[in-house]
């Protein structure tokens, strides 16, 4: 056995140190953050987006797994037709896309959301559609919970285009193994 | 020294081997997943029990812990004897279980939940009594927060049985080593 | 080669296991827990001020970043001069310090706030200023987010001293190596 380097070391004890660094087993976490977003407030949903496109530019991979109201940042188009009267209600609380939804307090009937965006603008800050956007962008995961959708009679055609589609084990899958997990 | 396989490797590297691999800590985290449910909205707890029921069904331990208007869920009764006014006001707030919480939108006086709850019903998805049952028996652990007792004016014979009573180094002891924690 | 010990391994050895050691990376995650607080509510901030104390009590290092309404929390005073009308309401949503706000339910004008302080102290709980006082003198760091800020018209001098400024980047930073991170 010779000492000179790492390529003659003892082919026994590469597979023991391999072996041994097996059973600790893979590098857990990965580099990756995963949200639900449950809210369908436009704050909320803001916040979510701020660390998507962040975390994306620093190399993280990302899913945001939408649910409940949150499905209103995924929905292209709200059918009424072939609802149910209690899956239209709930259709009618989750509005089309993102520009549409309330703020979290201060709403007074759309006053908060416009003030809050006219607020973001004089300050230069990207509004929600564009966070959206550079979230797709970037590679950020979009996934709608195909529960909520099922609850809410929310079919795929309403949704925009490139978001797939899963149920609570593709979140889990997901954060499992993420540094960050969030619930927004 | 011999070559032939793992078994012959000399002692003094196993045990090198050994230390170095002490160092680094054993696997971190664990297959758990901890949650903290301080809302009473039936929307979010149903959320946290249909990610404790996907959980344990992938084999990941799960713990909720249950504090301010969270701790409707473990509620079998609600006793205003004996309380302060303060404290029955607190207590016709956090109303006892499920099935009489608010909704987090859409509520109208309780309009929202019966609508929410049917629509459910029609999709075929187990109502949140039945996601509750489906968690306990699969061995999720639910944990009161003792300290929201104590403020609320909440005793233990309040709780629905199998209850775990906890503080928040309990929720910690769990989270720290919990592949995910989420706060709903 | 001898074998009599640890500190005569072959350096050969030693560098083969450091290396490969160093491949699966650092111990992570780190013993942190990190916090948005994105809610100005009295009750979920108490919540993320207990797990804050509880977790620099048991040893962990941890960061809170306060981002819109949470701002609330390191607000010393509230100017209205120099800002715009917009911003004057924002700043009206968000008032100084954590006695003044509102809670997440029941809080009919002021009211809700007042019963639970009052039932806090009933039950000789620390009270929320307290808790901060308590989680200031532990260690904990407290982050305010700058986007917030310049959304609302949030100036340096209205901050309470000894917080530190910083974006997603510091937020994700400091998530990314901890063991607990909530959205609250």
């Amino acid at each position: 056995m010779t000492t000179e380097g790492r390529p003659d070391i003892d082919p026994a004890i590469r597979a023991y140190v391999d072996q041994r660094l097996a059973e600790i087993g893979p590098r857990v976490p990965e580099n990756r953050v995963t949200m639900v977003v449950f809210s369908g407030d436009l704050d909320r949903q803001l916040s979510s987006l701020v660390i998507a496109t962040g975390a994306a530019a620093l190399g993280l991979e990302v899913s945001i797994f939408y649910t409940f109201w949150g499905l209103s940042a995924l929905r292209r188009e709200v059918h009424l037709k072939g609802k149910s009267f209690k899956q239209k209600m709930l259709a009618i609380m989750t509005p089309a896309r993102l520009g549409k939804m309330p703020v979290s307090r201060l709403n007074f009937g759309g006053i908060g959301r416009a003030m809050l965006k006219s607020a973001m603008k004089d300050q230069r800050v990207a509004s929600v559609e564009e966070f959206f956007a550079m979230a797709r962008e970037m590679g950020v995961t979009f996934i709608a919970c195909t529960m909520s959708m099922e609850i809410m009679g929310i079919s795929e055609d309403e949704l925009i285009e490139g978001v797939s589609l899963g149920g609570v084990a593709t979140f889990l899958g997901d954060a499992a193994r993420s540094r960050v997990s969030l619930f927004i």
